[in-house]
């Protein structure tokens, strides 16, 4: 176990109703609100008058920025910034998903920073301190709402990066597993694919010793894995719907992370294909992640057995090691496919045209990966075994 | 699964050397500092020396207080808040187990308060606020590293009261698997047995749906009993000592509790044993909680069985399902024997005479547990049990 420091003082408001605490908690950071949002979708369901009436309510006064997409892009990024700067705002709301955080995020670093913005994603500035954040929640997926890091895209050459700073965790996080059963299947099944994607990123560790957090990480998959198919069959589940969005919250809290280096291999690989073809995220993970394991298993197959035996059930064949580690790369892949995610590139209608551009884009700052180091054409590997 | 608001904003500095970040800390909050200690084992480790050279390359005043004692008394309490009002401490820095740190926390809630400090333990005043605190762990158990209670002894009488408060959360708790390295063996099974007890009163509630919080009580459960002996016959396993420190925290950072109702009437039930006879609480809890366990199965004995299954990889015998929650019981027993926990009164040489008193101060104020509610006459029955 290597030595590590955790905190993660986001405050969690979990379950029916919270979101009518949302003025309450935000009035304690400000009084000039950024309410930022993605579509129409928070004013179809009520969400948005719901938000508007609790800060008012507060005597908040708000400015709104609504517009965020999937794959976040810095064009809103700078019109958020814009809309802060010139009016002291001293608090960003986001309302949504990962998207919505991840722009509010960056916009609340940036409005510290006297630059353009994406000098933070191109490693020119770093990140000192950000205006607070609170968060309510609508798609539990992203982990975002107590993340220090964000995913931004640039539509200027479709690059897609990510920053981190401790400064960026929200203040606090309203989590109400209701303002979830709308979410469309496919929307709920890239959300539960991108929260077992993180676990398996810090899962795929080269650290020995780290007991504590490998049961912790099989024990958030397993709940994820036994209630995707009832979120999906009955999306007014709330007992599912609530173990699925405080699962998801602790994919990505680093608790998970704590005294072991994960690998994340998977997310930039897959980073590159969303930048290009605006494939939602998720779906991406669930087409890279069998790809990536299938290309480096041989590298620590007995942690890749335990994967299948502690998190999959599958019986150890200890006659045929290789053959364990094979079926729970299979049976995850299958699991993917039962939840109606893709599991190949073909499957998404995405074809070879940019794997070498990819691959390139993505290595040409730094290998890939800490399990196992990726240069250019290992990625080219993955994205062929992909096909 | 409950509504819930979690946050724990304690910085945890894990590892090696870690200790050596005390001062730099520490100053972030003040420079008049109580530090706060117990007998003489720091000093003969040496930690003492470290902790007040780095506090003083800060230019941090000091100010001591030793001397707790297991199940700290409300007597050394006092003489702490006289110190820290006539010398107007800013921050008081445990260096030591859960005494230590409860006792600070005691003393850091009474400076707020005019009145006598017993006066919180009695339901007479609530805390409002807290000097903050600081923690250098050196016995992994009763996880007050990161919890916001503490629990106190008053010699007038004997009685053993808990009070908590978000603002007793420490700010930072250093914690350094090495110096646990010395620990004698008792002690170390103490710890171990209290960290399981920590679980085991947050996993026995009548919640339904949490499953997440289910197996990741279960997960942190398997890996103290899978690394408890390791401990105890390799004192310096660094692994081993790691994941048991680790474990320790998470057990009672109330993670494990969220959207979910704990029991703790066998910590209630213990405390009344530890006031009279100053039995170590692990010891005292080892003997408690199996006897609880056989009272109360028949509540629910679903759950009994799953832990059983899950936690001691017992098969469910679907003929007799009673017999697969006892299983579980036993073999819980067994393991507190295997580490050298006594698990009868007997055992710790204390008879029936002080039964119905302890009985009796227990469930004055109210009945015990939330599981299932224990009268006076439950808990004789339990301690009658426990024989």
């Amino acid at each position: 176990m290597q030595n590590f420091i955790f905190q993660n003082a986001t405050k969690i408001i979990f379950g029916k109703e919270t979101e009518l605490q949302v003025g309450q908690e935000t009035v304690a950071f400000g009084k000039k609100v950024l309410l930022h949002y993605g579509g129409g979708s928070i004013k179809e369901s009520g969400l948005y008058d719901t938000v508007v009436e609790s800060l008012t309510k507060q005597g908040i006064e708000i400015f709104e920025l609504g517009g965020v997409k999937p794959n976040p892009r810095v064009s809103l990024v700078r019109e958020g910034v814009t809309i802060c700067k010139e009016n002291q705002i001293d608090f960003i709301l986001a309302v949504g998903g990962g998207s919505v955080i991840d722009s509010a995020k960056a916009i609340a670093a940036a409005v510290y920073y006297d630059g353009d913005v994406w000098d933070f994603f191109e490693g020119k500035a770093n990140v000192t301190d950000c205006l607070p954040i609170g968060v309510v929640l609508t798609i539990p997926a992203a982990g975002s709402e107590t993340s220090g890091g964000t995913v931004i895209t640039n539509e200027d050459g479709w690059y897609k990066r990510a920053v981190g700073h401790e400064s960026m965790r929200p203040k606090f996080a309203i989590l109400n597993p209701v303002l979830t059963y709308t979410l469309p299947s496919y929307q709920t099944a890239c959300g539960i694919t991108d929260m077992i994607a993180h676990i398996l990123e810090r899962y795929f560790t080269n650290e020995k010793n780290v007991e504590l957090t490998d049961r912790l990480c099989e024990a958030t998959l397993k709940t994820i894995i036994n209630n995707a198919h009832t979120v999906i069959e009955e999306p007014t589940n709330y007992a599912a719907r609530a173990e699925i969005m405080w699962a998801g919250t602790l994919a990505h809290n680093d608790l998970l992370s704590t005294g072991r280096i994960g690998d994340w291999a998977s997310h930039d690989i897959e980073h590159e294909v969303s930048g290009i073809y605006d494939i939602a995220h998720g779906a991406g993970l669930a087409i890279i992640f069998p790809a990536w394991m299938k290309y480096v298993y041989k590298h620590d197959v007995n942690r890749f057995i335990q994967f299948a035996n502690r998190v999959w059930d599958i019986e150890i064949d200890l006659n045929n090691l290789e053959k364990t580690a094979l079926a729970g790369i299979k049976k995850m892949e299958q699991f993917f496919s039962s939840i109606g995610m893709p599991i190949t590139l073909s499957e998404a209608n995405i074809g070879e045209e940019h794997f070498e551009e990819m691959a390139k884009k993505g290595t040409e700052r730094w290998p890939l990966g800490n399990f196992v180091k990726l240069h250019q054409s290992d990625v080219v590997n993955i994205y062929k075994l992909a096909k």
